[in-house]
């Protein structure tokens, strides 16, 4: 785990405050080097699966040319949903480290914990700059509600 | 339920069989007509979200043009992963109609239940043309055991 890549999760999420998405984003990392950066964008595409995660799976397949991103890891600012999780389980990621927990539908501890459900496992810890994770989502609702989003 | 619908996503898995890959196949059903039709295409398109039920959610999407699959159904041939059950969840897909189940993997009952775990519940039917289901990815194997794929 080396904290500089949270940081850069977190940059990717401060895109996605910008253009008015929930703040979540991910990076993925291979021999300590970023593969693959994304941040949600489900409203801008119009496309429930453009979350933070799935589109960092995606650019970091089309990079190393292989469903198999064996010896990587992600770093993302929000605790993934199952959709997310499983995608990661997939895609063979190794390790993965989450910002903040999300109660309602985190699927490595929060709701369910698919981290040992498959074959492959996945090693998840949360809470790594857990603070500025969640409150930066917290500054997106509450301006959401302010409307002035 | 529609057993053409079922057919429909069969034909689907054909497609990925005649191509070398696991033949699993869905559609998406809204209003009684087809929305979007897929199949897997993991090893051909060398990405990890390529299973037929992601690709079918990203069409209907696109078709629709909005995240939200509200009033549609998915015809799958194979239990859904974690992947594609919680895709189906965060698109609000309402019924998923599938096929042969997988203890191996499946996220509607076999290895767990991710159907009623978030705020959106899906309702989730298995065992629907189970046999055929089942029989087209036991050939499957069974080819690529001798070596013919």
């Amino acid at each position: 785990m080396d904290i500089k890549f949270m940081n850069a999760a977190l940059s990717e999420a401060k895109k996605a405050f910008e253009i008015g998405e929930t703040p979540i984003g991910a990076v993925i990392v291979k021999d300590d080097k970023i593969i693959a950066r994304a941040y949600n964008r489900r409203e801008t595409k119009k496309n429930a699966l453009m979350h933070a995660e799935i589109s960092a799976i995606d650019k970091a397949c089309r990079k190393l040319g292989g469903w198999r991103l064996c010896g990587c890891d992600m770093y993302v600012t929000l605790e993934p949903c199952p959709m997310c999780a499983g995608a990661i389980i997939q895609a063979r990621i190794e390790n993965v480290f989450f910002g903040a927990y999300d109660n309602k539908a985190g699927a490595f501890g929060s709701t369910c914990d698919l981290s040992g459900l498959l074959a492959h496992k996945v090693k998840a810890t949360g809470g790594i700059l857990e603070e500025q994770s969640s409150e930066i989502i917290k500054r997106f609702f509450k301006k959401l509600r302010k409307k002035e989003i």
